[in-house]
């Protein structure tokens, strides 16, 4: 796609045209060049839109909470995008979540756009293409912008960094707390859902969490509260927006947000600067086996051979 | 530790001395100036081992395998290393192989080197840490190293791509073929192993991969024997000593050695380039900081930072 293609597409999204957005954020993942162009044209429009994280293990019910989500922030009339992240290889996750929300009859509704995003395989893959993805979506006009991860211990994204809050879905019962605290997730939450919360077992779960925050809490910070919900029906869900509200208030009041925003575009800035010096070996194939072949043969160490690559690399970007 | 207390740690692992060696390895761990040091020092005098890695799921007896590979390679007067990678945070796996070797009566035997190395929680660490540990223990004269490292499944890391020789291991049913097929363990191993085979079912399951084994195989390349081993007894692990000495061969008349380790190289020049790099960006911590207020504010997009800081990296390396 040329720089007027993605132009034409860039105009057309910003005009709330749902398939050009589509087709951006295609380019985003696929193109290097093209997410760079793409970036300079939306971000300068961005910075509008709340981006909420909800993440929890397999079977929680992330889905229904985020549908129930979708449901309440549109009968507010806030415009809302779901980002369904899939850390495996295939992207069921997200494919599931479509088929929910076309069945709540949001496909026809323009107010809602969702996508899902499988991880590319490579290192850095998803946590370089999530940040782009959400300044075009919130460059594109949504007010609202809920990333759903699965939280399933090391190979999970990290959510919270990517985020201004996040909502950690559990269920009752299943040791879910106590596996929650060794993953981690504990610490990241701002808000705790309990969700299926009918199910034996929903106040102990609620209790676990409860003390198991409090443990993990500085003075004079947010205190993250720990719902009841039962997101196939409804219940909950509306204290869930009210706790979102009451968070972005803290944020902003507390300049959290500013702390937080600032360290997520550090964080995207590394990983990009190391996809663009991957990119730049790629790039420069035979200065680096050139290198390698130095290597190999032993008459240079791969350490030292690394640092020949760094100083070639460093004429190219000069040149 | 200075560059001369590198040397004389150096000049003393040269001379068999297994504390000075221990002492080297956790300083490539550690510190990344004396990696660099040590491999300047060490790698001239490698290249003489054969690197064998043996990968397998949780409880199929791997670390048995290993013990029995030792004693038998120790009777023919090798001088063996094992590396027991822990891809999660607790090397509890490299722990239990340490107590088994010693339960072996191979603590006071200096022809013997056991560690474990455990992930350090950032990305490339541990495949940046063991080309290097296996080129130290190749130049302090150890004639076969042994890597050994749990297979399972996404977090794994790749050990095909650090060794020369993959050995795969199995336990009969459980569904174990079949789940190594979905994991590309096929695709990587060079000899099978299935153990535990006074068990039911250890004849399906070495059908199962031999059948799996042939399908992936293209024409005129080394066939992958699938051997019946109990290692606990001892049983079959002659047959798979020989069966290593056929494969280093292969190895050697086809090129293949030169092929593998030159590919492996260049992963470990390409993976030191990006480390590289990730200890600029926070020695010029100023530099990073400044362009990413930048895009914070949103005055520069994070692609067009992320090139900002590449320029001024390659002006400090240029420096």
């Amino acid at each position: 796609v040329s720089q007027a293609g993605v132009e034409e597409l860039v105009g057309r999204a910003l005009q709330r045209d749902r398939r050009a957005l589509a087709r951006l954020l295609t380019l985003t993942e696929s193109v290097p060049e093209s997410a760079a162009a793409i970036d300079a044209l939306m971000t300068p429009k961005a910075g509008a839109a709340r981006i909420v994280g909800v993440t929890g293990a397999p079977g929680v019910g992330k889905s229904t909470t985020v549908s129930a989500l979708l449901s309440a922030l549109r009968a507010r009339d806030l415009r809302v995008a779901v980002l369904a992240v899939d850390p495996s290889s295939t992207a069921t996750g997200g494919a599931v979540l479509g088929d929910r929300i076309r069945m709540l009859g949001h496909a026809t509704d323009d107010g809602v756009f969702v996508r899902s995003l499988a991880a590319r395989g490579q290192l850095g893959g998803l946590a370089a293409a999530v940040p782009l993805a959400t300044r075009v979506l919130d460059a594109a006009g949504y007010d609202v912008i809920v990333l759903e991860t699965v939280g399933v211990g090391q190979s999970e994204i990290d959510v919270s960094s990517l985020v201004d809050t996040t909502v950690v879905v559990l269920a009752p019962g299943m040791g879910d707390a106590v596996q929650s605290m060794k993953a981690g997730i504990i610490e990241v939450g701002d808000v705790f859902v309990v969700n299926k919360s009918d199910r034996d077992g929903a106040a102990t779960t609620r209790r676990e969490i409860r003390s198991a925050v409090r443990r993990s809490l500085e003075h004079g910070q947010w205190q993250p509260p720990v719902l009841l919900t039962e997101a196939v029906r409804d219940v909950g869900i509306s204290e869930l927006v009210e706790k979102l509200d009451c968070h972005a208030e803290h944020l902003a009041a507390s300049g959290e947000l500013t702390r937080r925003r600032r360290v997520r575009v550090r964080r995207e800035v590394e990983i990009l600067v190391l996809e663009g010096v991957r990119l730049l070996m790629a790039r420069n194939d035979d200065l680096v086996d050139g290198v390698t072949g130095r290597a190999v043969s032993r008459r240079q160490p791969p350490h030292q051979a690394a640092r020949a690559v760094l100083d070639g690399l460093a004429d190219v970007i000069r040149a």
